[in-house]
């Protein structure tokens, strides 16, 4: 039962990931990492985050995506913020969404989160590519 | 110009709040609680908030309001946790839909915040009288 | 499997909670609490909190509640102090060992965070009619 | 010497205390609590905080009083909060003062925290009669 | 009208901010960085930011400096904090006056927070060529 | 009498720190960073920090460690992370016991902070040439 949370996770987690030749999971990197400390992190991700939460019905892997980068530019954790705007392209969310999300936290954690995450977002984008239409309202 | 702002707050808050008879924003009651010692943030919000912020394109009323739960819950402001989930449900999130999205939090911010974001979101559903069909996977 | 994971978190959160007649565990007033808009949440933080991380070897019950209120206080997230400060003193940390944790904390977090801390420790003791001997040093 | 911390301290703390008959400062009451758990707490606030820190030069009280309130209202722990308007006000610090400075975190820290510190701080004013001229800028 | 805030916040944004020759300000060169991405946001921050809350009356921009800064150490937002080290420098608060408002941070956020800040100040003062008497009182 | 605690603090501070010829304690090199800016502030930390709280009798130096880096990880300071799984060290704490009080993180502060707070230790292990032998339970 066990495998199948860990089956299901990474079954999960393969949808919020690149997998071309280039490209190996910054996920598993990271459990990789953790190998040789902490072997048990990595399942523990893979099992619970994406086995049993990000599994569950209810949200669509793009609103869960929108969820989760929303978190953590408010808590301002940047290693995480970079992973997750990554997971967030793979999932569908397009580049715009991404920056209007990230614009809508203004009147909640104020400019200084905001200017942290749009930084990290435009280094995301550019690593990968990506082709930003920015979005222009204020005259 | 300003004038125009304000309505266009003014108009967008009112697609988040719900205008029967029995109620009135909770919005419009914190700008009248401040008034006679912060005229201006009331203003400020409806202006800058919502005739700024939530009005420009590129996100659904529903993804604006996924972001900014999302965001109270990790900071663990109650007060504004709950006003935020009553503008959820009238931008037409389903209670299920938020209960899925406070879930999704656990691997981001831990039990505690989660905990209590649900207590909240418990007592608004029957604050509106909003039936919940509760998602169960695990057994 | 996942019925052993149940199992076991159930086994080690007795080890945390009084079962004495009078009272039920707080934590599974939580599950009741939420079985009607997230039933699977309760599940969750006793399989994968109790089961999974707890009971972990390496520390022993009265390092994992010193951990955790540590944490807790430093978030300021009330409600999850009140109760594992309960179940500190279930584990075996004294109440004098617990408010001395709490007084550690002032360099790392600044009074204030210490002293809501302590406001809810003085609660707990006083309803579990809990005597603290106070360590008194400063002259 | 600790001696003299303790009174350097406590010379301090009645510059930022109302001391008339009807009126215990809070922080002596606070000292008085925690005399049965934690006895030394309410000393090293004295000692240290009022004693080394708040004694030091370079800093008006009110200068102080403006930083301190800050950085509550960013955490958002209100009892301290709640405190430290007073503190503010027996400094010198005008109701209109504290209003906007308040009003100058909304881009720092997002409205739920300004609103929040706003009814403390009006909460605060009419305990103490204290009468606001409020400053109305937008139109 | 929206011309006028957007003059207004440029004009008072100049009052905290250095313009000799080699100097272009920080905040028109994070404006111009997120031009192809978020074009918007540069002009929130001086329309709302600078034009609607920094040019209110009733607190002078040393004031405004004070609150800010402390706000952003108690938040550990390090870009941010370099940014308004120097923008309070610019208002007219000395090296002193900033060091001394860190130091009056540590009964409030701990010494991590505010060791962090010594440290950016220490860079910031470094860069300016600012030279710093320090105030020296424990013995 | 100050003399003595900031002897008693020195006295305790030496318990946390390596001082073999090779090694200066970090502590005494934040002290001498900030002497041409805020020379007081090293003193307080010994004063205060270690001759006040960290003296105090009622846990010994390996719980006053463990309520320390549970604190720090909380926050997400790492520079004082790195020097308190360094501290945690030297006070007995075995890196496998450090490794685990992270692990009993997950459940209070989600998943990031944790692996934040694993790669910081996985380098000051390294740094130290500390051997792990990792606790695996996960199957």
């Amino acid at each position: 039962m066990k495998k199948d949370r860990l089956q299901q996770g990474l079954d999960k987690l393969m949808e919020f990931t690149l997998t071309s030749n280039k490209e190996i999971s910054t996920h598993l990197k990271i459990s990789e990492n953790l190998e040789d400390i902490a072997p048990d992190v990595g399942k523990y991700i893979i099992e619970f985050g994406y086995g049993d939460i990000y599994s569950r019905p209810g949200l669509s892997n793009q609103q869960r995506a929108l969820v989760t980068i929303s978190s953590l530019i408010t808590q301002g954790t940047e290693p995480q913020m970079e992973l997750h705007i990554n997971t967030a392209l793979t999932s569908g969310l397009t580049p715009e969404e991404i920056v209007e999300a990230i614009i809508q936290l203004i009147p909640y954690t104020g400019f200084p989160r905001v200017l942290n995450a749009l930084t990290v977002a435009k280094r995301v984008f550019s690593q990968r590519d990506v082709q930003v239409t920015p979005i222009k309202v204020a005259q």
